[in-house]
């Protein structure tokens, strides 16, 4: 069986969890079938990614194949990072007016489901905190996990809030954006759940404490995992924006909508820091239009500007500066303590990933 | 100073705390601003009763006033159960597509909000935890509040489920309606968090275990305060749902609107099990029609049927019953064991309310 598949098939026995305790609250039939609709149409379909992470990343700090009851811990992990991606994405997809999603219509333009999708999307959030308990509650680091997922919420929550105020879904204002703010929104709407949440729970379930010492180094194993995980998430949201402009239907299995979706991304605000004055106007005339010409002109700028060339200076940069702390992280083989590995197997994956 | 004042007096220190921890994170200006303007729009204004309810239950428990300490943190649990409420409310008015909230308009119609009241709605239940965290990490009992608000919280979101089902904002169909389904929407979306909550919160922090003995007696405190608390949320809302359709504009300071709001109301729903043939067609034909003459039609059947007796028997019926259930509770002085001045208090609050 594949990682895949199995870390699949636990979700069938989570979703299970998650209905007979919803149905042993006396909710009625048509509420189950729907709240079953919500969860396999939302949680599932997405690449498991973040999900699939915390299983890897646990079964490197143990350094051994987990036993059954350690895999089904790190799948409810796993299936609740997906769990609350699924809840930002399907209120994402109705603040952005968007209308497809990982190839199929938004939740929220489903027959019937409108604005309802709202209120499912909090379920799909509360139905991490009753897998935890339900899981975790006699771990010592049970509130660690909640303390986790409650942080990693809001730092996610803090990242929409400044998306959506840079960059209006209905007005266009370059003047709005900047490398920096585009690398507050990055660093968290996306890094710290994405990246940072998947590493620490595992860290938690192997008993990673806060501190420890190796050969009289005072290690902070935590902050050490952000340090690299931050800038590792920013870089795989970078190169995520440059695919949508250089990448082919064919390589990214989709076709990128992010100058005409208005798009806080990294190509508009590397190409406003490098335009001249007429540049910049062809971009303020044309960013954020839902027309194939105004996209076209202003793909042309990004080419005038060099953007390709950033950003191969971009990601060289990056990936020699992440293999740089990786390294200098200390190790032993002690059991509770960090692993490089854990972070070697993320920057490979990101590397020149070409979709 | 009032009792009001004091606790809003409160809330200008709590929200600072949560500005100077959003600042800390590095977030702009604007977004600063934004939230502060969230938090005042949607937080405050209401009547405040269940916030304050907590604070006064901590003084009936501990039986006198309250150190100035003491009194913070009571305040910060009242103010998360009032951020928690209003996190429902932000996103009921969308899903609702309501117009007016506490007499001003709902957050989602205030210009340039939109659809960022979603993302504003989840800042306010996050609040909550950084809250909780900052004023309880230390308790022994911080785990047992952070699990009382997130079973609480997905408790609401079941109602709200069911009561969307049930009731559909542009989809009239009567069939889908019951006394039963009303208990269950009216228990799961009010009751546990309108009443169970605030109480049960102030247990935890006046130290009430899970189980003690009085006289032999074997006692389940939380179990004992559920059991009265949620039949009396279920009163106070079909209360509620009467006033809507017996209260004067000048008794209870707003029009009614259920019937023509589709409502699934203690009203129709016992007017449904009174009713003839007759009637249950003039019901399905004119309720939930945006219309001043179905109205009339609708109010003229809740008359016929007897629908003002029918509460009158109710109301003496449950509060007879609420009160037998209160004076049953096993009572000493002595620190962290329930007081049936919690109850008393409670339900001479809701008892023969007009407004």
């Amino acid at each position: 069986m594949s990682d895949r598949s199995k870390f699949e098939a636990a979700w069938v026995a989570i979703k299970q969890e998650l209905l007979d305790h919803f149905n042993g609250e006396g909710m009625p039939k048509d509420a189950a079938e729907w709240y079953e609709r919500s969860l396999d149409y939302n949680v599932l379909g997405g690449k498991l990614n973040r999900g699939m992470s915390v299983v890897d990343t646990v079964e490197i700090l143990k350094g051994r194949a987990l036993t059954s009851d350690e895999y089904m811990q790190a799948a409810v992990l796993g299936w609740s990072v997906e769990m609350l991606q699924a809840f930002f994405l399907v209120a994402d997809d109705i603040m952005d007016s968007s209308v497809t999603r990982r190839g199929q219509p938004c939740w929220y333009r489903v027959p019937r489901v409108g604005h309802i999708a709202i209120n499912d999307s909090f379920m799909l959030e509360s139905a991490i905190y009753f897998l935890l308990k339900k899981h975790f509650r006699p771990e010592g680091y049970y509130v660690d996990l909640l303390e986790l997922f409650h942080e990693t919420t809001y730092q996610t929550e803090m990242g929409q809030l400044i998306d959506q105020l840079t960059a209006p879904e209905d007005k266009v204002n370059l003047s709005t954006f900047s490398l920096n703010r585009h690398s507050l929104i990055v660093i968290y709407k996306t890094a710290y759940y994405s990246f940072y949440l998947p590493v620490a729970l595992a860290m938690h379930m192997c008993h990673v404490p806060t501190t420890y010492t190796i050969d009289s180094t005072n290690v902070q194993p935590y902050e050490s995992a952000k340090s690299i995980l931050i800038p590792l998430g920013e870089y795989f949201q970078i190169q995520d924006d440059f695919l949508d402009f250089s990448g082919t239907p064919e390589q990214i299995g989709k076709v990128g909508t992010d100058i005409l979706d208005n798009k806080c991304s990294w190509c508009i605000n590397t190409a406003l820091e490098l335009a001249s004055p007429e540049q910049r106007t062809v971009l303020d005339e044309n960013y954020g239009r839902k027309d194939a010409t105004a996209e076209g002109r202003v793909k042309a700028v990004f080419e005038e500007v060099g953007l390709r060339q950033r950003y191969r200076v971009y990601e060289e940069g990056i990936y020699e500066e992440l293999v740089r702390m990786i390294e200098a992280i200390p190790e032993t083989q002690q059991d509770g303590t960090l692993k490089r590995e854990v972070f070697r197997s993320f920057l490979n994956k990101v590397y020149k990933r070409e979709k």
